[in-house]
């Protein structure tokens, strides 16, 4: 049998892991041959392949990045683009694909499964939101690139009467934020599930700044003032790119925070910091074991499928469950943040 | 109401999350007050007590240890000791307890909860052995410091042609070495579940150094050579506290396969380096979580229950539940790693 | 002999390692006395002391901040400033003092040394611009900071086609952008030392693009564009206390190369990061080695006189060799980097 | 010109980046082309070769290891080596020689030089024990390993009153120990080059518990008990490579301590694990600078030197300098670990 392997969307630590893991396994056990197809989506569009097999993965695990490349190419979006794929698997003689990917790579992968592409999924998304499973390889990571951060802003924070503002990713969910801001016992975490009143986060910080130590506030890339809010700063400009530049929200809080209570502030933006580089232990046990689940769907013939992980056991789950909806921060578990704000 | 807290047993980042968490929540949720007893059963036992409040708590979630120091004193080894623990609660005025701790410290607090005493139960083992939870706090962190260990030993094994024999923690359970094994990309992992056979270990030496690459083996503290196996430096000397001492099973390990094999040999001990020292952001993250649902427990009146971390839901169970049975390492699960062997 | 010691200006690993080793050599080898004066200059002026003895001392030797606190109080700047100091050095019964800092803090014990008040200084600054020694202790931990966030950034440049800008301490001088880019394998390093041609800049980022790699650039905080240069986006807002807010120049400097290449460009911003936390191995070790001269200077009466690393031996030079010239990086040095740019 | 580049002796952090700098500067500015020489000598003698240009040295700063390999072969051992050096040197049309290494590799190279062979060399040894040249590459890397561990231990020693060893490298020098126990903190330090008497190491231990304190000994692999000193259980038996097994030193020593003082102790040891992974900035740093400087030597056609750091300076001294004499730790450089002991 032959099998293609691809990793589309953004950078995350772990992907090789899962690369490794699916090859050293199809070939021990199951006897496979792989094909590895480059940048995503755009491999099987283009018949762009690479060879991939036990000496391709060698080394590999404990670097970030992915030797396949990457793209966001979605075939559903280039006249033909289905067939295109269709007539490249068959000329390759690849029976099965293994789509490594967040939403809009597994979104693909579902819609190709319908039509009759053999293909599991593994997810991935650094900022975990996605539902179905426990947590995605990759998460942990930047959740402990992001508390180092905090850590070692702690000392500053408090020698030096500051408020010390770190910018964290996470467009649409602030776990990120949340188990960062746990970890590095942040003063406050801001999150685009729960817009903010910036009234209210100067409150916070003068109270801290009244109990004699400097506020660490940790904020969600995503996260938006309240509607209504006075935070005119926040109206930034975009870039060619759509996206806010020049001052993301972290320097935008840090300006308001500065202008409204006179206490210096300063933002820390650690951006693609926290996607790249070693995987941590973790990210690295679960995203071999989601490899090693992968290859076994395919030889179990369970199409369709993606892996998740529930509890400490990884499952098969049906593509759609993974790709339907968002997992977002609930109130109930921001609440256990906010215990320890201010 | 007044709530004592103790850690009990060995040394596990994360201790001084939980207490952290437990004291912070309790007293802005609850209007707790909080005694520290004072290095583990020995406290309550003695009236060994110290001030614990929000004070006491600040800036200790990223330090390993714990603030209220440890002990392996067992009460129900000690003449009337059940009585002195409930005459010294009474004195203090206190109504319940939070205890910290692993088998042998939640032990104590399953019998104590038998006999009225109000307790409940936080799972602490850096070895991960406790059943009744998916992971405890302290293990993330062995973990990520023997990986990291195992990633420094690749280059130097690969570039000088020696086999590599790392040892870790873990005296009946195996987790430790499976996760940093598969999360370092071990060529073999022996743990106490599976005796080895050290001449399979020497011969899968042998086929890694005959496809030009050397071999990494990490052995669990508590691995043991099969029955019968003719691995005469296993039997060492113990010394006066019934340790095996001079050579622990990792330079044991090296040096039957430097006899056997010809091969240069070297071990490397990373002792307590794995249970010391700042806690990673998951295990700070699953500390916290355990201590403020803890102290919610305590609010709740739900004594004798242990919390347990389930998927990503931190739940209430019987004590009994986490000190029964150890959880061991499955043959399934050491299969997975066994796909890396060679 | 009473002793006062003293820390000014910014944050710097390491000045908790100076503290402790004055006081525990001044204590052991020359039965001293110590006073801790808070908050920099600020505490002999207003007599604002603190316990400093060997149990304050304990275990700070790997913590960041400084147990004393700090402040940029310049006493010169104060009417009676330099008297006040005198009464309360004289009701304190203090001898001589230990003042530890950069350019600020070490020009004021400067002129009061040539007052008569009996002080030594230790030179502090975390951008290693201090003449009159090899490396001030806080560089190589700043250093370590940048080089680990440049090294997680290659993967993500390399996958994912994108152009990275990381900024960097260094206001004047371009040693931690030089250090780490050097380290790191950055592609194009700015320094304030060598005004930049935006121009050049997109020339070197699109020739990396062409050999296939994307391009890592590191910036110090205060690098600029050349005279004449078309670089508008610089002129940036400045803010209440300022500094040019709302994107610094890594913001800028991206913002530019994607409008004028058309490509991607992100900055990440390390801020306070690099200057908080636990000291590197070479920094205890230098701070700990300067702590131990300046309680000796103090022994042998050698006031007026600031410890200094030349080589691997610790000398005393004249207070003024250290406070008088800015150490900038040489046409020569940055031609070091050159060589791996583009 | 065309010139040959190897690298001999035990793994060091930072080999590669010395590779990268002598290629990227020597095909930049010098126009030269590169033969790599697997395993140190054992290349040149047996004419085994590797390409070696830009595309090769990609990538390979941050990693441990060293992609030409190594060994110890002296071709001075061999009949006829020294000719058929030369004739494979004429065969391949190199010039000149870069030889990376220690006392070894670089005594090779100094007679080499006196026979007409054109050769520079770059001192190499994680001991930092080579005259000549302030500090080598790699020993930064060690010692901050070493250092790290250290740390850990502190808390899991306050918090456990038990006395850990910690080994770390150093057969005839004890710099490593020096340096890691100023930077962590140690209680005691041992080295080679000064014999240690048990019975005062065992005073220190109880003196330090006396305070209530557990102590940390940091050890270095060639530390020896004073002559005629009681330590029966030093002279261990010797494996068939020579070594002392099943226990080094530093198992030793916990060992005595436990058997004198009744107190438990521990040993951790550290192995291999100092001298492989990725560089520190300073390694990294010093590495390249040591390569460029070699180059340029090349080019400048002054054999028969030695790369040496000298304050912020590469300079250039004669191989006999670097190899003539170990530099060892002096008694005055102990003293200011001294002061800390206890």
């Amino acid at each position: 049998m032959r099998v293609g392997v691809l990793t589309g969307g953004g950078d995350c630590p772990g992907l090789n892991a899962v690369i490794r893991a699916v090859v050293r396994k199809g070939v021990k056990t199951h006897g496979f041959e792989f094909v590895g197809y480059r940048d995503g989506w755009k491999g099987p569009l283009e018949g762009y392949t690479m060879e991939l097999g036990v000496p391709q993965v060698r080394g590999i695990l404990p670097r970030g990045g992915t030797i396949l490349g990457s793209s966001r190419t979605n075939p559903f979006k280039i006249e033909g683009g289905v067939e295109q794929i269709k007539d490249n698997l068959a000329k390759d003689g690849v029976d099965a694909l293994v789509a490594i990917g967040g939403e809009d790579t597994l979104g693909v992968a579902t819609k190709l499964a319908d039509l009759g592409v053999n293909v599991v999924g593994v997810p991935k998304t650094i900022d975990n939101d996605l539902s179905g499973t426990d947590f995605t390889f990759g998460f942990d990571t930047a959740v402990n690139i992001a508390t180092e951060a905090i850590d070692r802003l702690h000392t500053t924070a408090e020698s030096h009467h500051r408020v010390l503002v770190v910018e964290v990713m996470g467009r649409h969910a602030g776990w990120i934020a949340l188990h960062s801001g746990i970890a590095g016992g942040a003063n406050i975490v801001l999150i685009p599930e729960q817009p903010f009143d910036i009234e209210e986060v100067c409150r916070l910080v003068e109270s801290r700044f009244e109990s004699r130590f400097s506020p660490i506030l940790v904020v969600s890339e995503g996260a938006i003032p309240k509607e209504g809010g006075d935070m005119t700063l926040i109206s930034g400009e975009k870039d060619a790119f759509g996206h806010v530049r020049l001052g993301g929200i972290g320097d935008r809080i840090a300006a308001e925070i500065e202008n409204r209570t006179g206490k210096e502030a300063r933002a820390v933006v650690l951006g693609h910091v926290q996607r790249g580089g070693t995987p941590t232990a973790f990210d690295r046990w679960l995203a071999t074991r989601f490899g090693l689940q992968a290859v076994d769907a395919v030889a179990d013939r369970e199409f369709g499928t993606m892996m998740a992980l529930r509890g400490t056991d990884i499952i098969r789950v049906p593509l759609i469950e993974g790709t339907g909806e968002l997992k977002l921060v609930s109130p109930e578990e921001y609440a256990e943040a906010e215990v320890f704000f201010g």
